[in-house]
């Protein structure tokens, strides 16, 4: 087995830990932001923790309405410039805890008095101990170089502190229902291995979603091409529309994240856009009518809250990477060319 | 000849035109800011505004400290939400001034008081009456489907509030020789013509840069996807390290942005692991020394500052994308399943 297709099936537990171990730290954070009347947020990371930011962009404006930004490291470092983060709440996320161009900004952050919050997998990693507040992902060592456990748990740190922040009680409670459903999702396990047999040949493909799940269209590309060395482009629909469409041809594989909710009406107006032209069109949903749409479907589980059916469309991406790396008969473990901590300055 | 070769040389003069028309207008609008001391900028746009919108980021960042959000519009439009905007400036830009959901985030705003500027090629846009302030980007009409005058006329005038927002009076010099400057990209027309031969069966590629040119990254892989069908993607640098590079082979084209300046270090070091790998590397740049690294190299004028160097970039990269849709025996005039105005709600 390999150790990514081990990492995927950690995540119930993974999850569990991490929520638990962050419940005492999010009240604590939350009650700290309150206080502080925070004009904005800036969060800085790179590759997959930087679609962690996305969903932290998403879910913060949605739920809070404050205006996020994603930090753009080069201003600190190529630039040697910095932000006025007085009253930001300024967050690192970072597996390893030690990419340095994003400690910079928390650095600079520190020195102009703002609240740092830094979510990491190692409580002793630079970045843990440079920041105010740490969050844990908990998720154990992740040994794959594709991140599959601590891009959930950082999904799951973020819409914790946020339920809290937000007083958003019920988000609270169904983000303890996710560890569950991830093994519901994880029970297709027969079904993402035989579908991804089609698409043995695949050599390129689109990723879509509108909304909170943009972020896994960006991060289901990823670790499409990290693992398999297809050209995969996330979009969200609404820019898809703009210039990217033109590029679908009859037969291009475009996955489409299309969970019920806010989303569903324009997603569905792209899927049908899509078989117009011809293209192959896989979905990820827990609505039947759209689910019979696709050309291959996949079904996860229902979901009330839109923030919370990420969780679910990431790990139906991951194993679909994953097993079809293996069915192109390549190593999903060996990315060629990249390692598992990127030091960028 | 085609109507967006014709526009791509109308450019001297749009920018000059532009430029002249906002003197007046960037002063006003750089006092009011001043005056109401902003404490972060929310910018609203789609498709290639929202790599202008790039730009504005990280000139705004670089030059004023200030963090600068990227509107998800969906957060107003399918999750009905808003933002907290009150010591906000609030940028809205659109070629047509008409995008629905843009309008949404400045009608947001104006009802919280923020300053709201629009940036469109229309006076009388209901994104230019909705603003308290408009930059009025003056470039003539636009038949092209895909932009090229209105972009890098709403650069200018990003650049231009900027300059004067800023007291950068260097900056504010530097502009008025950009027109001329982009005369002296457009002599290059033939050795364009004659070098894009060489990429008539290009499928894909990766277009590289870092720092403020990644916007022209965004840009570039845009107008190459939109008239030649080529999947074309653009990164920063930094992040392509994290994941993407994996999927670069022998032969792969990769167009790299390399200006003398703050990022040209990391930009050289990109270039030398790409040769690694044996890339097709194309280079833009005013170095002599990388361009000799490239398998084809474009030169653009000299830019003692590095703001100044996306507007050289983005017009050889618009040369290219048009050049070679018609080697390719394509219309640039007629990007399949797209239209000039694009309605998201």
């Amino acid at each position: 087995m390999t150790k990514m297709w081990k990492e995927i099936f950690q995540q119930p537990e993974a999850l569990k830990s991490c929520i638990e171990t962050n419940e005492r730290a999010v009240r604590e954070i939350a009650d700290a932001l309150n206080e502080a009347d925070i004009s904005s947020v800036v969060i800085a990371a790179r590759g997959t923790s930087d679609h962690a930011a996305v969903y932290g962009k998403y879910i913060i404006e949605y739920k809070l309405g404050i205006p996020v930004a994603l930090a753009a490291p080069s201003i600190f470092t190529a630039y040697k410039g910095t932000l006025k983060m007085k009253n930001c709440l300024v967050a690192a996320i970072s597996q390893s805890g030690e990419a340095e161009d994003v400690l910079e900004v928390i650095k600079a952050a520190n020195s102009q008095g703002a609240i740092t919050l830094g979510i990491t997998n190692f409580v002793d990693s630079p970045i843990a101990k440079e920041c105010r507040f740490h969050l844990f992902t908990n998720a154990g060592v992740e040994q794959s170089v594709a991140a599959t456990k601590t891009f959930t748990t950082q999904l799951a740190s973020i819409a914790q502190l946020v339920a809290h922040w937000s007083g958003d009680e019920n988000l609270a409670k169904m983000l303890k229902t996710i560890p569950e459903n991830v093994s519901k999702v994880l029970c297709q396990k027969e079904a993402v291995i035989t579908k991804v047999q089609r698409y043995r040949y695949m050599e390129e493909c689109f990723v879509l979603a509108r909304g909170i799940n943009y972020s896994i269209s960006l991060e289901a590309a990823l670790k499409i091409q990290e693992t398999n060395y297809v050209r995969a482009k996330g979009y969200a629909t609404s820019d898809f529309h703009h210039g990217p469409f033109a590029m679908v041809e009859k037969d291009m594989p475009v996955i489409v994240f299309a969970p019920e909710g806010p989303s569903l009406k324009d997603v569905k107006e792209m899927t049908d856009k899509l078989i117009s032209v011809g293209a192959e069109v896989i979905i990820v949903s827990n609505n039947d009518e759209i689910c019979e749409m696709g050309n291959v479907s996949f079904k996860i589980p229902k979901t009330e809250n839109d923030m919370i059916s990420p969780f679910y469309n990431v790990v139906l991406a991951q194993m679909f990477a994953c097993q079809l790396s293996l069915a192109k008969g390549l190593d999903p473990d060996r990315p060629r060319g990249l390692n598992k901590v990127t030091i960028t300055r």
